[in-house]
């Protein structure tokens, strides 16, 4: 079985462990986000990239779902008395080792999916991890301040430093001109299925959807799409989702909500919490084929059996 | 008074230290080797000159007279994981956050005279460290195999990885475009005393005066130029000067021979050790005064000693 994933970061790899566990002997393709993608000193940081491949490749820092084990901040610390900034963003010396590959990479002329493949050899994720394009298509978030003005940040100054306040707006920046990464589109058609994880709508999928082609790709590939919602009563069950998806228009906090986002056209099934099965009307009344299972990925059985619940929904899409 | 020092890496710093204890008023301007410099992993790393800025500015790992104190290298662990070389130059971790500060900045188009002194700012040396060219000018050294067929390696890889064989001959790539980086040629006309410490003649001092326009504004300049020899006895004090002493020509090791490569007309002063007393007739019939004294760097004081030692034939030949 050809399974293709659109994966963000720390919601997204412990889903594809889950997945991983599900189906051991599928094929896996991720496409992974790179609007978080920032250059910090010089290095190129691709966050979410980085950590589906820490998380598969058992490098992750299990407590946080981010960055390394064991990690250390030699290099931060000396960053620090140098007076370098920006001081909301700290790198770990191990993590930097990634960074300096990758970096050295890409000025030698390698586009970030060969850059990409080649971290991967060490860590052996078991999965192919393409980036969803190797073109600059970075996630900003413009903001409105009390007296109207607008700016727009990175979105890793929107999460990390400013900690998600209420967005006006969201761009991917470069996105109109991207492509997607070679292998994304063939990875779509020639999936078996294809799933979205538990991440975030709008600047996790959103940003790899943004890429020109992939919805496209998605839209019309025989594989069903089947989606799990990351929103759980009315709140995101990690990270601040709610905030940034009344910038795109979602006025409502709510799995229903995010099926609609999505819509018919995208998506063939969605799995909702049971918590929230008395939306599996409403979002089958909108085209799109629901279950409510349990969706707290609280430990690994957990996850497992989350991915084989959305297996079982797209198999019977397939029927 | 106005001192400048022409300096190298261990050597030139462990003697600066020395000077600015001799002369705590005087105004220090050291131009430093940037021959030595090389791109490691994307990073632009200048070993001599961080060397003095460290060793002056309270940073230095005394034991080995160059990288930082405290270092840790657990960048270059996983860059060995990653099987990304090379392996025989290792990075510690706080030192690589100066060469990331200094490759951002030289990316952004600042020349390396504008980055050091930004480095500087914070280590406060308590002299004004100048490379002596913001131009590439790169140390290499050509080696003949036993077939007698010639190769050229970089000054780092033939002293840290080949332990320095015997070198067929010297090149600087680059240096015959360089020049002097910005305020090497007033320092040089403006001081009252220039100072050789000893630093190898070759690869250090050598490196500096293969930049156009340094020896002829030494030549010229109406301040004493004055000396001190790295040799003592037949063997250099520290390093591997007598290896590449002959690949300029000089086939002799000693106090003698290093002072008559130099020669008269860049040299006015040379300070021998006691031990090679009887060498010093033989440099004043090449022309240039030379006293013997104690010159073994084997604690600050005695340093000091040969600091002020130096001033002192400075200043008689002054007269």
């Amino acid at each position: 079985m050809r399974i293709t994933a659109v994966a963000g970061g720390v919601g997204g790899s412990r889903f594809l462990r889950g997945l991983l566990a599900a189906a051991p002997r599928a094929q896996v393709t991720v496409i992974g986000n790179v609007g978080d993608d920032i250059t910090l000193h010089g290095l190129r940081v691709c966050p979410d990239l980085d950590t589906v491949m820490y998380a598969l490749g058992g490098g992750i820092h299990e407590g946080q779902g981010w960055g390394r084990a064991d990690e250390t901040f030699a290099v931060a610390a000396e960053l620090a008395e140098y007076g370098v900034g920006p001081d909301w963003f700290t790198l770990g010396d191990r993590d930097i080792a990634t960074h300096l590959v990758r970096t050295q990479m890409l000025d030698a002329g390698y586009p970030l999916s060969a850059v990409t493949e080649a971290l991967c050899a060490r860590w052996k994720p078991g999965v192919r991890l393409l980036p969803a394009t190797d073109d600059r298509a970075e996630t900003h978030v413009i903001l409105a301040d009390d007296d109207g003005k607008r700016r727009a940040v990175h979105f890793q100054e929107y999460w990390v430093r400013l900690h998600a306040p209420q967005a006006e707006s969201i761009v991917f920046v470069g996105a109109e001109k991207a492509q997607p990464a070679p292998g994304v589109l063939d990875a779509i058609a020639e999936a078996d299925v294809v799933l979205f994880p538990p991440s975030n709508p709008v600047v996790s999928i959103g940003a790899v959807l943004a890429v020109p082609g992939i919805r496209e790709a998605l839209e019309s590939s025989a594989a069903p799409v089947v989606g799990l919602s990351p929103i759980i009563g009315s709140a995101p069950v990690r990270g601040m989702a709610d905030k940034v998806l009344a910038a795109v228009g979602v006025s409502e906090t709510s799995a229903a909500a995010v099926a609609e986002y999505y819509g018919p056209s995208l998506l063939d099934g969605w799995l909702v919490d049971e918590a929230d099965a008395q939306q599996a009307a409403r979002v089958e009344a909108a085209g799109i084929r629901c279950r409510a299972v349990p969706l707290l990925m609280r430990d690994a059985d957990a996850t497992a059996a989350m991915a084989r619940a959305a297996l079982d929904l797209a198999a019977e899409l397939k029927r």
